[in-house]
């Protein structure tokens, strides 16, 4: 039986204000809670059905909060899930990061990706590939933000970010920074290096014409039937798709 | 003025099953329905905004039915988007289609992919790639489900599609199928030819076991992080785009 309280509490997280007022975040589903539990974070409350705690009893131990025993019907109450017949657990938000971009990297930087579904789908992609970075700007959206979270499949769990203002990191480093256009150079003929800022830009405008000073090299995925634009999470794929076969294929040349 | 009719007409076509019956579909905002006046559709009834109106009186004459002045809030209550300023149109289905599928096509199969954002997203895709020939399997979401078309972006207007059973489409083909697999050959490796169909399964389970027989290369989009997967559209762009590439060297080689 979860208290009132913890009811109002969780809920009250659904909002970027109380996250960071409580400094605080919850996750949802099997995927999402197996995969916090297995990371490194502080979990303060697990609220799991019988199901979930027999399927995964080995990871109980690792809570430092309060276990609950709920039904479905209340996990899809406190969380956003329609249908939720796992768990849903709290974790405290951990300190910001403020880590350094140098030779070798290969990194994401997010200019105003408002979408929650799409920045949660472009963690996963960074996760997929093997990109550890990503630079958001102050107006991307919050990455502990549930919806982001549960479209990040885990993938939260195994990325490194911080919020900055684009054009102070891109001022600052040494190594070359590709944006994503659509009237840029093709990206299947561009001789992309082995490092460099990966820079894609909001859903409705692009890339901000502020960073333009800060662009080494203007890409563009080549397009080949009548459609206008792809969605940013799915432009960020392909791109970093080229990326790596390039990255991979010279790796073999040496 | 919109009649309490035409509201309880527009409101039955969220469902399949009246889309059925009345042989009618919608698409709302201002980017699906100029691209929908634009097409070959049988546009039955248009609401429309006095901007959207001011902004594209041009197109305003193709339309067969009735056009009806409305507010902004009445758009967003007989639609599905939260704010559409612009407009909401009715069509007739067109008649379904049965196309041939043949030498130096390349076409993607769809195994019960059922979310409607999915299904829209790799209709984009298609069209940037320039694919123009979906086959979509019985359990696929509905082509014209108002979340597919409207993330679709208007690419709906310009590719073809058929609902069939897999195998039997598979089963009659002379072109190589290559399925989407986590376990198959390295797509960046191998040899992809310059025409086949591309099958990508489901959202949990994947492509279905009994389509096996029918698959003549299973490959896989590489990775090189820890996320267990990518979204199913994401890997269709990123397979698209691995396609285009090397038909497009082909023909250069020529």
């Amino acid at each position: 039986m979860v208290s009132k309280n913890t009811v109002k509490f969780i809920k009250s997280l659904h909002r970027k204000k109380f996250r960071k007022q409580e400094q605080s975040f919850f996750v949802e589903g099997a995927k999402n809670v197996t995969e916090l539990l297995r990371a490194n974070f502080t979990v303060t409350k697990l609220l799991c059905t019988e199901k979930f705690k027999n399927q995964h009893h080995e990871l109980m131990d690792s809570i430092e909060g309060e276990a609950i025993l709920v039904g479905q019907h209340e996990l899809s109450q406190i969380g956003t899930f329609q249908t939720n017949d796992a768990a849903l657990a709290v974790a405290t938000i951990p300190k910001a990061e403020d880590f350094e971009i140098g030779k070798g990297d290969l990194v994401l930087a997010l200019d105003d990706v408002r979408d929650p579904g799409n920045l949660g789908t472009i963690i996963r992609i960074a996760d997929w590939y093997g990109i550890e970075k990503l630079i958001l700007s102050p107006e991307t959206a919050d990455f502990y933000n549930p919806k982001v979270l549960n479209a990040s499949m885990g993938s939260f769990c195994r990325v490194r970010f911080m919020y900055k203002a684009l054009d102070t990191v891109l001022g600052e480093i040494k190594i070359p920074v590709f944006g994503a256009f659509v009237d840029g150079d093709n990206l299947h003929k561009h001789d992309l290096g082995r490092e460099g800022v990966i820079l894609v830009g909001n859903e409705s405008r692009g890339i901000s014409a502020d960073l333009a000073p800060y662009i080494h090299h203007k890409i563009s995925i080549p397009q080949f039937g009548a459609a206008e634009s792809l969605n940013v999470a799915i432009a960020t794929a392909v791109i970093c798709d080229n990326f790596m076969r390039k990255k991979n294929q010279k790796s073999f040349d040496q």
